[in-house]
């Protein structure tokens, strides 16, 4: 039996689990993510922190297949990371840096795609070879299995698709700079958003004119306890939503859309509320996809992680 | 060196055509499909005609590693095809009744994939790994390959990316019983459809306001003219296949987008006036896709599907 890591790095901390090879996660912690100096620490960090596991248990370096790191930015199919805004980082390839700091072979993808893989394996999307993954959380993020494997994209940024146009009559710019993006009617964000333009328009009563900031889960509340108000703006969110998935879904044909992200803790009526909007904007040939809530939460990331370095380095 | 059949099947004639296994079209002729009794003699046609070009020229079955076949509906990856409402057909496993009727292993596609692999292979997407291809014709098909491997879609309906919903407010019906699909925009009839709507809201002059009836090639070559009406028209045309194509880059990612079909024939005008809302449009990280003409015309069928059993039955 071999093992190895999964790593899910964040803009707060890194989560570096520890797997056998038949996907049984053996261990997982947390460290702090230094973004200080270009994030120069980060590797390292990761690097001795995992020497330090190694080394305290007396595992053999010969037992480890290798590791994979989920990164939240740009990465492509040959490890070479586009930009992390929010960890200080250009271009370089982090998989040259991360085997030459660990002695491991290394793999690595963006954070988002790499929880989708981990969803596909072991989570909502088990048992499929074709899935879409939607994150719905302070932002959009997204993934796509095709056949059994990650869509990296030829710039790493593959499945980008909380920044598709639905809304080409915006005013107000998403943090992209476009407008009219997913991200800004379908994240927890986004919802708020449109709630308070939504209240703002209208005099009637409503249980979310509340003094308290507003947030997703008072919105889903107030509709699953029946506001009128807040089922209004649901039904806009669901409209928003059913659109996007139903271009993704006629674009690349999955079996199963996953959606995973704080948002989708709202459970069945989130995915009620999108099925008739689903069905209405999607091509009739892929309207097949069924739809599934995720179900491994903040470890799809760590799982994801380590199934892009089993399926490349394990037997 | 081993051969084989790449055959674009349509509505009224199967181009049929002979390859060596380095790529080149030894060969190529067409019979007609016969669409009475279910589209039942389609298959049989293929057959014997295949068989009489072997037995003439004294090519035995051995030097044949397969052949490949482009379909005008859904066709999954395990080959069955889910419909084809113009030859009549239903649901079949087109690749084994191929198989049996000709003796040689078959792979199949949906006709748009299949080109796009085509020009993937030997037109204007050569050399690269991830590619989008639209044909603009009669309507809008598509094609996606992700790293060098053709994208089927769970159902067969993969990149159906001419039915993605640009217009949520539209009140004409698509072909396909939606509403605002791109392929109502952007095909040569969406274009020429777009046009009659222009003119009929405007009383400018316009040498497009002509006794006969009007055709997409009409209204490129008027804009070219520098007639303010044909302009303003494909200003439209040119925003919805910059959104289709921004929306599509943004869940995929390509290194190429290759535009074919009749439409395509405008040339670079075309690629110019898509430009400046594909990049509004687009997620900032995919937007290094380059755009490019296709280059194998009708062919790209052929050669595509020829592709199809190269990777599936050659060395």
């Amino acid at each position: 039996m071999k093992y190895g890591f999964g790593i899910d790095l964040g803009g707060t901390t890194v989560k570096i689990a520890y797997f056998d090879e038949s996907g049984a996660m053996l261990d997982n912690w947390e460290i702090p993510t230094v973004t200080e100096n270009g994030g120069a620490r980060i590797l390292p960090d990761i690097a001795a922190s995992i020497r330090q596991y190694l080394d305290g248990r007396g595992i053999p370096d010969s037992a480890i297949l290798g590791l994979g790191i989920g990164v939240p930015g740009a990465v492509n199919a040959k490890g070479v990371v586009n930009r992390c805004v929010n960890l200080g980082w250009g271009v370089f390839d982090i998989t040259r840096q991360l085997r030459e700091l660990t002695g491991f072979p290394v793999k690595a993808g963006n954070d988002a795609n790499v929880a989708a893989l981990g969803e596909f394996w072991k989570g909502g999307g088990q048992g499929c070879e074709n899935m879409v993954f939607v994150t719905l959380g302070t932002g959009v993020g997204g993934g796509i299995i095709v056949e059994g494997r990650l869509l990296h994209g030829a710039h790493g940024s593959g499945a980008e698709i909380g920044h598709l146009v639905l809304n080409r009559e915006e005013t107000v710019p998403c943090n992209c700079g476009k407008y009219g993006c997913a991200e800004q009617y379908c994240s927890a964000t986004g919802i708020v958003r449109l709630a308070k333009l939504h209240l703002a328009g209208t005099q009637a009563p409503s249980v979310l004119r509340q003094g308290k900031a507003l947030t997703c889960k008072d919105i889903f509340d107030a509709g699953k306890a029946g506001d009128r108000e807040a089922l209004a703006i649901l039904d806009q969110v669901y409209a928003y939503l059913g659109l996007l998935l139903a271009n993704v879904c006629s674009t690349v044909d999955p079996e199963v859309v996953v959606i995973g992200g704080g948002v989708s803790k709202a459970g069945d009526v989130l995915l009620d509320g999108i099925a008739p909007y689903f069905r209405k904007y999607v091509f009739h040939a892929a309207s097949g996809a069924r739809f599934a809530l995720a179900s491994l939460g903040n470890d799809a990331g760590a799982y994801g992680a380590f199934k892009l370095a089993l399926d490349a380095f394990g037997n």
